[in-house]
């Protein structure tokens, strides 16, 4: 009989951003309801969009150290610039901390408690320890822990923090699954030894948003939410 | 009108050993169930006063940085091999790990399921942070984060801890509030300028057991138990 790779997974850490809250439902009503003159969705699409280069300087050593709400502030900064765009200082600290009020997936609050039955849930993500736990607060989010690239000093994909994760929670990387709805963070994660759960979230990046691409047979679970990863790792 | 110095307080860390959970009952029972031949409350209060000592061999760098399994672990060979106890290995690992099985105080629950509805609650405990989200787990700790030395590489009462706490909270140290049973670790982190709550704990090192000293009016706050805590902080 097969035994599946998952069966001795300890504990589930999670990508957060598109994985478990829709950022772009969430800052594009932000966006509207603060009545700027732009369009929400390509205001999200295009902030979102910064984050990757503003990361990479991190990586690189461009820049030092910054967390979340720093590289947040660099991006919004600019883009309120560039279409001339005047807020107030607390105005436009207000609209950067719309990243710690995102809003859940529908299948989020659910899944997770179904799942923290029987596996230790934690984030796994690039988002710092302030900002998730106040989205947690917020959302409803019921983790065990918070984990966080800024206990390891280093983003995603880089390896410490994928093993970082394994060596905090005792456990060998294979008892432990990322979940994530993007396939590079989980072939970084496969690469350090954890298992893995692809989660698609096809409305991530708006109508007609693009999603990465994947190979079937490359990850050891797909699902369509969590009440079905719940299902397929016996805690539906 | 006076406003309580508490009043800003936003983030409760808890003390766990003795404070949240009774060590003292948790290893008595375990190795009465063991049927090893000693007195079980006399070997948990040895087992602990192993601790101290362990811990500041770290703080002084004569050790290097060495997880709770590992000091308890130390100090459970010396005190097997001083009363002739021979166990086999993998009854010594068993043994050791009664402090991720500890049993929280009757209160305890109840009592910061109440304060998370108000405030983000996290341990702030030299336990490491594996053995506090076993321990969450099997006891039904409500935690909203696990803090622990581990993530600072200092154990308390070093000031790193307590600071450290409170920049991953994103906070200053006066909105944090640290809850103890133990004035020694209290006063640490006052001396840091975080609010203090003293919850004392007579049944800590079991019958007829000694307590630190303290003061009248040198903690914000002292309640006889979580739920005292609760109402005083408005979360009853």
């Amino acid at each position: 009989m097969l035994v599946p790779k998952h069966i001795d997974v300890r504990a589930l850490c999670f990508d957060v951003f598109g994985t478990v809250v829709d950022w772009y439902g969430s800052v594009q009503a932000e966006v509207q309801r603060l009545a700027l003159p732009v369009d929400g969705g390509d205001f999200a699409l295009a902030w979102r969009a910064g984050y990757a280069p503003a990361m990479q300087d991190v990586r690189s050593g461009a820049l030092p150290w910054t967390d979340l709400d720093g590289l947040h502030r660099r991006i919004l900064n600019r883009l309120l610039a560039e279409r001339g765009i005047a807020l107030q200082e607390a105005q436009a600290a207000e609209l950067n901390r719309v990243w710690h009020r995102l809003q859940p997936w529908p299948d989020s609050v659910t899944g997770l408690t179904k799942l923290k039955r029987r596996f230790t849930i934690t984030t796994l993500s690039n988002g710092h320890v302030a900002l998730l736990l106040n989205m947690a607060k917020n959302a409803g989010l019921p983790w065990d822990m918070v984990l966080s690239a800024e206990l390891f000093g280093h983003y995603k994909p880089d390896p410490e923090v994928y093993l970082g994760a394994a060596r905090l929670l005792g456990l060998a990387p294979a008892q432990v699954m990322m979940v994530a709805a993007h396939p590079s963070d989980l072939r970084a994660a496969a690469a350090c030894g954890l298992r893995t759960a692809y989660v698609p979230r096809p409305q991530e990046r708006g109508p007609g948003g693009t999603m990465e691409a994947w190979t079937a047979g490359e990850f050891d679970l797909v699902a369509d939410d969590f009440l079905a990863l719940a299902q397929a790792l016996g805690a539906g």
